[in-house]
């Protein structure tokens, strides 16, 4: 016969935690605190496998359920002493669901199960409180018509409030028994009067209504659409756990609370939490009075005058904390546990893994290592990589005043303050004067680049998490926030309005790029503080990842900051970001206005030596480790100004007339860029840029080389290849390049010639271009775009509501879409180290920094991840968390 | 040993027709020719092998070669009564090239050689015509230094020109044989100038230095380019062919021409030719002298009075002819042959299949087969079926007097008279009034659609073969010439200024789309003749192919033209045409501006008794047939107007205000709106567009059915898919539409729900899409798009300059990427065939008209192709060639 229920208390149990497949998250802790003979109520749990039966058969229960769940409740009776439905000695229960993980969206919890008419006095009498158990009554109808019978709320908040009104009290204390019991009265009529039913009295249908309420919510449309973007099959089912009532409302001796056995912010060890005296669990949640910290630290810390836990119940908060410290042993983790205290005895109702901050999960990961909790594997595993990005940015100081002016998406983690700027030039010129200012846009274009390295920071009015504000932002580390849309700007008269407020230029704002906030003024900051425990940490992650981490850098000063957190080389150099500086667009503009090679090759010369410096500037950096550069990429006419207004002044700086640039700016207009001319496509049709470019590689590493600087590991890299024979083409080219510096210098610079894997066909084609390129670099960016037929500049007005139609579970421009690009990169590799088996690989999208993204390079078995500086330590974690999942599910 | 040299001569060869891959096309049909008996001047032929050779050994010929041509020199010497170097008895070859197919790029012909200043004297001598001795060397020296020594042609017409110059006449024949004598000198005196060294005079170095440029010439750059392009192995290598001469410039008792066993333009049996008297084959196609026609009955059609071969020469006419008629039937196809009549005796000198425009191609077929020459297989492959082209559109006739004011790209084949008309309304306007009218328009957009069906042929001044007129222009079977550069459009004045020619609003043009070509006025035409003939072939054709036929339309007529060529039911119905008519695009507008989904379905409420009788009349068209009727697929913003002049018109006629439709207009634009918001991503944002779409479709269908029309296989086709759950969401509102009918009506008719796979991870994830999808239908527009990246609107700015250097061999937008897209497409079709073995599969992209891509969907299993109406005999007879072509190449 099948086991359906298993039963706990009194220090024994049929379950335990291993079991919580079958008995829920929280069943399975109860099962387990018993068996450890910790003070738990005594209960019983109905198993998942119910619930899939209950699915499954049109909503019947296996026929030995019932009789399984009497003998429960019977066991549950006689350790309570008690019985349900017997006013002598009424047994009061609590119902809850439990699935194996938390889900929203599932019938939470019915308390106080077990009232009516006739229970209820027998209560007041045998515990000679008829408020206490009046009260109890009128809040179980309440919880029970809300949750079990799905009646509106409004209706019982109604009755109540005009009882008070009557009375002309404020207070739902000021009630007493005989209100409540009147009160409970007018709430079962109005259950009569809605559902045309009455409010059940027997407490069999009571218990078997609570149960059916929490199986039906498996099924709810929330929890359906969570499970849905969460990956949670359906078969899992929820199991529901019963368990008799304590109670935290038995007067000044009685009390509730939640503690966690570190400071979930920092990590602290010590008894966390908070606590009421006189309450039910609800009353904390509910917020009318204020819970009291349980230990005597936290209260002097916070400066509070009522008595903690530990001053004003020393007993049960000893009791509790020596729990506490059991349970952190046993589960070898940082509990979260909910607790009641009747009548001075302590009851554990709940213990789960606490939910903790980056630096909370950091700290605790390291310090248990050093209590010999857990090990350095276990620790690994233990902070939420993405999470980390919390600590690597300057955060506002939550305690310091504020004003906030306008509100956006967070679209770059971090703080900023400084001078409200509204072009990029303004932004340069500021900077250039030693000021911090925050460059503000409707929106931005590659032409602001030069501006948003100025600034501190970056606001736009428009966009989303995938503009090109947010997305250039997060590659520089910059905060930004974006499509903030109260802001007026109006860049001629040099401010911005935004709900009211009048911010002219100069005027000194602070943004939280985490949290998508506008400040007036300057807001007190915390600097990151990459304590020990981090580089501890990370040192453990370094050991143990397989995949070597990189950074997108297009500067000397982005290449200091990727080193400094870690990253083992340059994974995506774009050479173009260096055009858009004030003293190369000028001539890059003449050579895109040329009308001859000879007119292009010399407005390339003059580029010739800045990007070489450039370059030199960077491989000094980057000594030792390998760094890829991109050959250019973007359309020639992102380079090309498109406002009148712009037309005049560069027609004038690139000494050309107006008309023919504005001819030029139409000719190279596309319908869509990016499918358009662009990357090798321009390579081929202008050999000599891209000569320009190799040649300046080259020189720079040859000048570093012969000025004594360890040479870098050099990576040229021909992008947007669909084609063998453009790569063939092209990288002959380069190879002259190469073979010309010889003949003059002599000798030549070490170098490797690859290309960037972005277009469907190139993965298609890996084996034949790889025959050729000797390193591959998925650039998921395109690549997402091209597999998916998604603009990433244009998704915005549709992919927000796939994620909330639950079409998608992420956004495939954070995440890898494994099922669509994923495969086309499995393919790529695979084809790719088919015609060459050493062939280096690699991604260089935004995704290099997503943790789920870096746990699929793992699996492909990629070389390495390139990401953004700040997201090098995220990355390292991640990809050393990939290794362990990896290994562990490997037979 | 290796046998190097294959002699021919006097009846009998060495080699045979068979062996081309070792002889060359020339080689094996002159051996051939010898075999059969017939007057070949005798020759042998150096191999390919020997090419082969040539290029593994760093040029050097094989050890036995020059003993075996020497022993074959012999041979041919004795035979043509003639030794090599002899002034007694001098031996002149002509040496010439032969690949396996005709390849431009490599050396053609030397002839002569063997002359030096003893030979020629030795040949004065013994035929007693120094002027002809001396005409052929310096012919020779002029012909050698060109080809083989690769001096430049000007050198020589200088010195030939002085000389008539200096003596005062204006023809080479009026020169004497000292001249000639005096000139060839200078041209040797010419040769050590330019060169260093002297023209050769030694025979034997002559021989193999022709011989030497022949090989030399396999690996030129223009041999190379087209090797690429057209796939053909460089291992193939070059065979060389040396023969002895004969002269048709001995007198007049001498002659040379070609000849056609069957018209070439019309496909009649007759010998079809031209020939001249006293002339060497150079001469014909110097065009010096007018060639005369070689049949008498060709001289009198064409009203010549020079006699004829057949009046002139009748005893080498009909050797000629009965010969002409042996090729024929020895080779089973028309036959191109090349002939020498010297001093009255006939000699050929090459044969080959004969070049013929579709028509003579067809009705030679047809004919042959009824002479028992070859069966109807053969008569399938025989026609090209892009050529067919020419014979469904009308055409001008060549005879007419035209004027030409402008040309372009021949982006839509036809020709169309009518009056010029610069706006699509005027256009309509015009068209409703009978008249006749030419679209003319700087480039066309989606708002110009109906214009465009209502003009006879459409002329823009922008835009590529794969611009947005050229694309629809050929849909609708409309002539088009586009990107005719020279056009100044003037919309407001109404007319157009081309090459100082001005045509005003209501002028008469005539266009060729074609040829690209503008004329003025009125030009005559012919009118396309779908002959018996025509019909003979497409039934062999249809008995033969696999792949059925269906069409793109988006109207009755189109459908209705498409069915008289034959398809066999619609494969793409665009809605979204539809919506462009004038009586629609308002309602249209008024949808998209709509700021609730109550105002959408107003809006769409309008729409939809117009789409319902839209469908009615197409599904009476195709009754009985499959119709797949793709959902709308455009981004909104191709439906608002973004000139500034017509916002105003369109706020009021839309009754809304010009800011509001500004800004929505504004809100709606993209970076990149082929990867934007358009396709199933409306559906999904947008239900009540497709649930109004379904409806019009099933209740057009239903009441067709009511009024007792037979019922069209109606096929809802999903556009734009790339996730099931996109398509799974879609289809169950679709079906909810579906069910609403049947309540309302008691039935629904029959239908099935499909999708368009456009998308890579279409393809990839085809297994799960077909899971809920009855068919697929691949738009090969959009796939090749993403698959390689490249916008179709913007390929013109580098896909000419790939093509040119041989990056691709053809436009992957005009037939299919087999290695890229195709692979794609094979993945989708396997992996949703695995889900579903009966998806009904086939292609409605551009692609489906185009032979090549044919081949690869009849090769990849799928069912069918849809193509343009104008486009179906061309791709019923493409996949019988297909499907012949695939058995030959099974085992």
């Amino acid at each position: 016969m099948t086991k359906w229920v298993y039963a706990f208390g009194d220090g024994k149990s049929e379950g335990e935690s291993g079991m919580k497949n079958l008995l829920g998250g929280k069943g399975a802790n109860l099962a387990e605190m018993s068996n450890l003979g910790l003070p738990v109520p005594p209960g019983f749990s109905i198993t998942t496998e119910v619930c899939t039966y209950y699915y499954k058969n049109g909503h019947q229960y296996p026929a030995e359920l019932k009789d399984q769940a009497a003998a429960a409740l019977k066991k549950v009776g006689e350790m309570a002493g008690g019985v349900l439905g017997d006013p002598a000695k009424p047994l009061l229960l609590s119902v809850r669901s439990g699935a194996r993980v938390s889900m929203p969206g599932m019938m939470d919890t019915v308390l106080n199960l077990g009232l009516n008419a006739k229970t209820a006095e027998g209560l007041a009498k045998t515990t000679g409180d008829a408020r206490f158990a009046y009260d109890s009554y009128r809040r179980f109808i309440q919880m029970y018509s809300d949750v079990v019978l799905e009646m509106d709320h409004a209706h019982f908040e109604e009755i109540l409030e005009s009882r008070k009104a009557d009375k002309g009290v404020e207070n739902d204390t000021d009630l007493d028994a005989n209100d409540l019991k009147e009160i409970a009265e007018a709430y079962k009529k109005e259950v009569q009067k809605a559902l045309g039913r009455p409010f059940p009295e027997d407490v069999e249908e009571q218990l078997w209504g609570a149960i059916g309420a929490v199986f039906g919510s498996w099924q709810s449309h929330r929890a359906n659409t969570y499970r849905k973007l969460n990956n949670i099959p359906e078969e899992w089912g929820t199991a529901v756990t019963v368990q008799a009532m304590v109670f935290g409302n038995r007067g000044d001796t009685s009390a509730t609370g939640v503690a966690f056995t570190r400071d979930p912010a920092t990590g602290e060890k010590l008894l966390y939490g908070e606590f009421l005296i006189n309450a039910q669990g609800e009353d904390v949640v509910a917020g009318i009075r204020t819970p009291q910290p349980i230990s005597k630290m936290v209260r002097e810390r916070q400066g509070g005058k009522k008595l903690s836990m530990e001053e004003a119940m020393p007993k049960a908060y000893a009791e509790l904390m020596e729990i506490g410290q059991r349970l952190e042993k046993h589960y070898r983790d940082m509990q979260d546990v909910e607790f009641t205290i009747q009548e001075g005895k302590l009851f554990m109702l709940q213990t789960r893994s606490g939910k903790r901050t980056a630096e909370a999960a950091l700290k605790a990961a390291v310090d248990m290592v050093g209590e010999g909790l857990i090990d350095k594997k276990v620790a690994i595993l233990r902070v939420d990589a993405s999470a980390l990005d919390q600590l690597l940015h300057p955060t506002l100081d939550p305690q310091a005043p504020m004003e906030e002016i306008a509100a956006g998406l967070g679209a770059s983690p971090g703080a900023a303050t400084g001078e409200a700027v509204f072009t990029a030039e303004e932004a340069e010129k500021r900077a250039a004067e030693k000021k911090d200012v925050i460059l503000v846009r409707t929106e931005t274009s590659p032409e602001d680049i030069h501006g948003m390295h100025a600034a501190r920071g970056i606001l736009t009015a428009r966009g989303g998490m995938t503009s090109h504000a947010a997305v250039v932002a997060r590659g520089m580390g910059r905060p930004c926030v974006s499509g903030a849309g109260s802001l007026k700007i109006d860049v001629a008269k040099g401010e911005l309005v935004t709900n009211g407020v009048t911010i002219k230029r100069g005027d000194i704002i602070t943004i939280d790029g985490a949290k998508g906030k506008v400040y007036k003024g300057a807001v007190k900051m915390r600097r990151p503080e990459l304590t020990g425990d981090f580089s501890t940490l990370m040192a453990w992650a370094d050991e143990t990842r397989k995949l070597k981490i990189r950074t997108n850098a297009d500067t000397p000063a982005d290449s200091a900051t990727a080193r400094k957190f870690g990253a083992e080389g340059i994974g995506l150099c774009r050479t173009e970001h260096m055009f858009f500086d004030a003293d190369r667009i000028i001539a890059v503009r003449q050579m895109i206005l040329a009308e001859t090679e000879e007119g292009r090759k010399a407005a390339l010369a003059k580029l010739l030596p800045m990007q070489r410096s450039d370059f030199e500037a960077i491989f000094k950096e980057m000594a030792g480790l390998p760094v890829t550069i991109r050959l250019l990429d973007p359309p020639l006419h992102e380079f090309l100004p498109h406002k009148e207004s712009e037309i005049a002044e560069v027609a004038k700086a690139s000494g050309t007339d107006v008309e023919k640039l504005r001819a030029r700016t139409a000719a190279l207009h596309e319908s869509n860029p990016m499918l358009g001319h662009r990357g090798c496509r321009l390579g081929i049709t202008y050999p000599e840029i891209y000569e320009m470019q190799a040649r300046a590689i080259l020189e720079a590493a040859a000048n570093v080389e012969a000025g004594g600087g360890k040479p870098v590991e050099l990576e040229i890299m021909i992008p947007l290849v669909g084609y063998t024979t453009e790569f063939d083409l092209l990288a002959g080219r380069i190879q002259g390049v190469a073979d010309a510096i010889k003949t003059e210098k002599g000798k030549v610079p070490a170098y490797m010639i690859g290309t960037m894997i972005e277009l469907p066909r190139a993965c298609l084609r890996a084996a034949e271009i790889a025959a050729g390129a000797e390193f591959f670099s998925f650039g998921t960016n395109d690549l997402t775009q091209t597999t998916l037929g998604v603009s990433r500049d244009d998704a915005g007005t549709f992919l927000g509501e796939y994620l909330e139609k639950g079409l998608i579970a992420r956004d495939p421009f954070v995440s890898i879409d494994v099922d669509g690009v994923g495969e086309m990169i499995r393919i790529g590799v695979e084809r790719g180290r088919s015609a060459r088996p050493k062939l280096k690989v690699g991604i260089c999208g935004e995704h290099g920094g997503d943790p789920a993204s870096i746990q699929f390079c793992h699996d492909s078995g990629l070389d390495y991840v390139s990401c953004s500086p700040f997201r090098v330590p995220i990355a390292r974690l991640a990809a050393a968390q990939a290794a362990l999942k990896s290994d562990t599910k490997k037979p």
